[in-house]
Formats: structure tokens, sequence, C-alpha cells
């Protein structure tokens, strides 16, 4: 093995975390840094010789990192620090706005072009691995039909609304795929399926002293966008159940491509994750693709990238002659 | 759109038939021709305007085929084919003798690159698709393991050595994978599972006029490498059930990587094949990376690829910036 691939790590919450417990998985790379906004002496890493920096310190670059992994949020810190970070680091990031991603490609990879910097965006399982495996599944299968189901798992945007209503005063919210449509799409039958037929929502919620729970409910199920158009339950528990029975953060889902080939066969193609911990699943592919960033770059491909660009081979440590030997 | 990627198939067994009948549902591509070394009277393309040329045509090279797909078998034909054509054309094959894909990668990678062609060799879903989802199952989950199961589905190797049985007059094997292994690997255990544990056999056999039931059944369960790992069940039938029940040639399988992210949460990925038709689903991948092989040369990426030297993106028909806003 050569010399190590240096990683640092932008922003430490949960995803961050993940990172951090990532990198000593991987004997190619090591850790070189933890940069945060916070009090630097308020973070524990998991490693205690893991150096925590302030985030001002990038500002004057540092040539002891290979690839930044950013791991702040899609809303307010990926769109200032993607771009920014992308003029002097190669960088990998998880933005998950769907919506905004061709605005975001934009903005990161003009500066990673100038710079010679590579900038892989929005990787993770979705977007990522659940991409990846539309793409494929498209092209495979031209005629046919893709479907995604989420869960089960907790849902961040869900659980932040069932606690913005009045009464709440804790809770999370659980996305559960319906096991009667995954098996009609299973079945190689291309049904249609609304909203609420993929889908249900369960919340367990912790009142407010006094709250009315009739009304408390009332209001989460019928919220638009969030719970109107599905069957939701809600389950009151007290804050020691909380605590104790929701502290995880599970999740996962399904792609699943149902398609005809020539002769009129039914061919089914599906991925599945079943993941423990949602934000270490994602660190987890964050590092993998940090390996390939700094290979890429090393190739002289700059600007931003994403998922459909990355050779699969780049992923892993071994090399292209034992990747052919082993596993293919 | 552009100009069409012109397709030629060499070799016209099920899998080219299946190619013949993949090639229609990309409307960026067309097929110019099948070429053969049986008597081109013989062959019915499924559109009869195709031309039908002989094997030897190929001598002079065309001009009018950007990527031949190579339909052959892996013991006899490819070995031959693959190195003489991918001096002349692109190409694309579905080579899978696993334990000689390093020499045969070799054997076409010096006469391509000197050509300046790009070959990509080993193709289909085993290997292809299942040894993506290794690559990927293993650089994303560092410590974990890959299990891969095939089946429900008809093996040609094992219906061969069913058929050289003396007393057999017809007969055809299903490679039937253990449910409850599956369900012990997806529940994020890391079982030892023993090769009689992960899949069972089941043979339906038609008997020579006079033949010995018990002994044949007994020559079958009992054949090393074959059977005599596994429980194998024989059933005998009458030609004409033969001919009635098992004409389809189903297949499929699981690749399924458990693995452990760093805070000891489980991860389980898994990647599920269920095909009506396993060389109608096999032609539809090599038509997918045909498509790639077509890109790849035009970017002066020459030589012998796999699938993991190739990024996904270049698989479909969609341009990078509609794969981001419609796929990522």
């Amino acid at each position: 093995m050569g010399e190590k691939i240096r990683i640092g790590i932008v922003g430490y919450g949960n995803l961050g975390r993940g990172v951090a417990l990532a990198v000593p998985q991987n004997p190619d790379m090591e850790l070189v840094g933890i940069f945060t906004r916070r009090q630097p002496g308020d973070i524990e890493a998991p490693d205690p010789s893991t150096p925590v920096l302030s985030f001002d310190s990038l500002d004057d670059g540092r040539d002891d990192v290979d690839v930044l992994i950013l791991c702040g949020g899609s809303k307010d810190d990926l769109p200032e620090q993607g771009p920014t970070l992308a003029a002097r680091f190669n960088t990998v990031d998880s933005f998950d706005t769907h919506a905004r991603i061709p605005e975001y490609f934009a903005a990161v990879d003009a500066p990673a072009r100038a710079a010679g910097r590579t900038a892989l965006i929005s990787t993770g399982w979705d977007p990522g691995m659940f991409s990846l495996n539309r793409v494929y599944g498209e092209a495979l299968l031209p005629e046919g039909e893709t479907y995604t189901f989420w869960g089960k798992g907790l849902s961040q945007g869900h659980s932040d609304a069932v606690r913005r209503v009045p009464g709440v005063a804790a809770g999370v919210q659980y996305t559960v795929p319906s096991e009667e449509a995954i098996d009609a799409v299973r079945s190689g039958r291309h049904p249609e399926l609304s909203t609420r037929e993929k889908h249900r929502r369960e919340c367990y919620v912790v009142l407010e002293e006094g709250a009315d729970a009739d009304a408390v409910k009332e209001a989460i199920v019928t919220m638009p966008h969030y719970f109107a158009d599905y069957d939701t339950e809600v389950h009151f528990i007290s804050s020691e159940e909380l605590r104790r029975d929701h502290g995880a953060m599970p999740h996962g889902g399904f792609v699943i491509r149902s398609g005809t080939t020539g002769g009129s066969h039914a061919q089914v193609v599906e991925y599945r994750l079943q993941l423990e911990s949602n934000p270490e699943f994602t660190a987890s592919v964050l590092v993998a693709y940090a390996r390939a960033v700094h290979r890429l770059n090393a190739e002289g491909q700059v600007g931003a990238k994403t998922v459909f660009d990355v050779p699969p081979g780049l992923l892993s440590p071994k090399s292209p002659d034992e990747l052919r030997a082993e596993l293919l």
C-alpha cells in the first residue's frame, strides 16, 4: 500500500461522527482533522488523538488534506460551503435537495474546475446508491417501471414536522413501506400505486403537560404535504419510552425495476437496504467515494462529479487486477 | 438524438437471439447484421429485414459496425473470437469462465489497444451485475461478508451433467437457493454456510426406454462436483411433461453484503434478480454495455475493460444533465 489518503471532516453532527467512525475501517485512509464552527473543545472525536480545529482554519488552504468530506446540511451549510471549499480542496458531499441538484452541481463545478479540484456531490444512499440503481435499472430494462420505497425508517423532516405541532413535547416519525405494494411490484406486474398505497406513517409522540391528545392527533394526520396523503398512526408515549425505544436511526428501502425484455419475459431487479444506522451507512458511502475522488483527481478528472460519473472499481482499495481475479 | 449506434451480433444461439430482441428496445441503436458460422439461410431473425451474413465476411473488417456483441460460448468460441475481433472492432462479450478471466482479459487487451479499439469483457449478470454489487458491497461496508445465492434457475452446466448419465434420455436441473439461509443472512448475522446449506438441486429427468430409475437417481445424486455436495431431488417425468413444463429459462439470485459500521450497527445491502428469461436479460445487459463501449471508444479509452471500469451514466441513453435532473 502506498501513502494513505488523508481525510478531513467538515461539520460534526451525526453524519460527521459516522465519517470519523468509518475512516478507521479503511486501512488505506487516515483522518487528519475535524473542522467545526462550534468550539473545537466541545467536540469529542471517537479517537481522542484526532485534531479538532476551527472551520476558519480552512481559509488558508492546507496541503495535508487529500479529500474533505462535507457533513453539513443541504439547506444552509452546503450551498455556501460546497462551492467555497471546492475552490481549495477535493470534496465529497451528500447534498440531498433533489430539486436543486442541477443548480448546486453548476455552483460547485465552476470553482472546482478552475482550481483543478474534484468535487463529488450528492452521494449517500438517496441520492447515491438508490440513484445508481435507478440508472442501471432503466438502462438494462428500457421497457419497464422503476419503483422506490423508503423505510422502515426514521424520517428527520417528518419528525421535525410532528415536533412543530402545538402540544407536542417530543416525537419521532417512521416511514413504513407497504408489504403488499412491494409484493405486487416484485411479482413482475407493473401496478399503478398511489402515495397512500406505497407507504404509511407511524408517529410516536410525547405530549406537553395538559395538551389535548385528540387535537394533536388531528393536527398531525391532516397536515398537508406531510401526512394528509397517507394513512398515519399516532401513538402517545412517555418521554422515558421515547428515549428508551426510539433513540436509534434505522432506515432503508427498495429500488425495484420491473421490466419486460423483447421476448415478452418479465424481469425484476431489486436493490434493498436495511440499515440499523442511517447516518453511519451514509458516512460509509461518503468515505468510499472519497477514495474515488482522490483517484479521479490524480487522473486529472476535475470539476463536479456525481455517482453516475465514477467507475465502480475506483471505490475499492483493491487494484484492477485484484478486482478482476477476485470479484468478477 | 444523433446518429444511431450500429450493432452487429456474432453467434446466434439463445443469447444472440436475445440481443436481436433487445436492440429494438433502444431507440438510439440499430441492428446492422447477424454474423454466423451456420448457413445464413438457416437463421430467422426476429425482424426479417435484418441481414444475416457469414462469420467470414467479418474478415475484411467493416466500417458500418460501431460495436460487435459476441454471443458465442466461453469454452470454445470466445477464447478465439474475442482477441481476433477486438483487433478490428469494438466488442462486448459475456465470457464467464471466472477462473480464466485474467488470462482472457490480457489476450483481448493487447490487440484492442494496438488497434485503438475498446473491448468490454465478461458482462451479463454473473459475471456482470452481480460482480458490480460485490465490489460496491465490499467498498461501502469494508467490515462484513458477501454472500451470493443463485436461482431458482435452470443451470445449463448441471443440466448437461444430468443428460450425460447413462439411461437419461433428456432432463433439466434447477438450482434452488435456501430460503432459510437467505433469511439468516438478511437478518444481519454473518452465518457460516456450507455448500449444502446454501442451495439444493432439483432434476427433472426423462428415462430412456428400459432404464433403471434407481440406478439413474443414484448416479445423479452421488456425482462428484455437480451433485454430491448438495441435497438433490430427482423427479422422473415424461418427455411430454418436459416439453410442456420445462422449456423456459428462468434464473436469478441474490448478492447480499452484510456489514457492520463503526458504531457497531448492522447494515445489509441486497441485490436481487428474478428473471423469466436468463438469456434475454443477459442480452439486455450486453446491449446497454455496447452503448458504453461506443462512448468509451469515442473518448479514446481503448483496450480491454470490465464493468468495474465503466461509469454507470454511460449505460444510459440520457445525457449527464438529464440523469442528474431526473434520476439522482
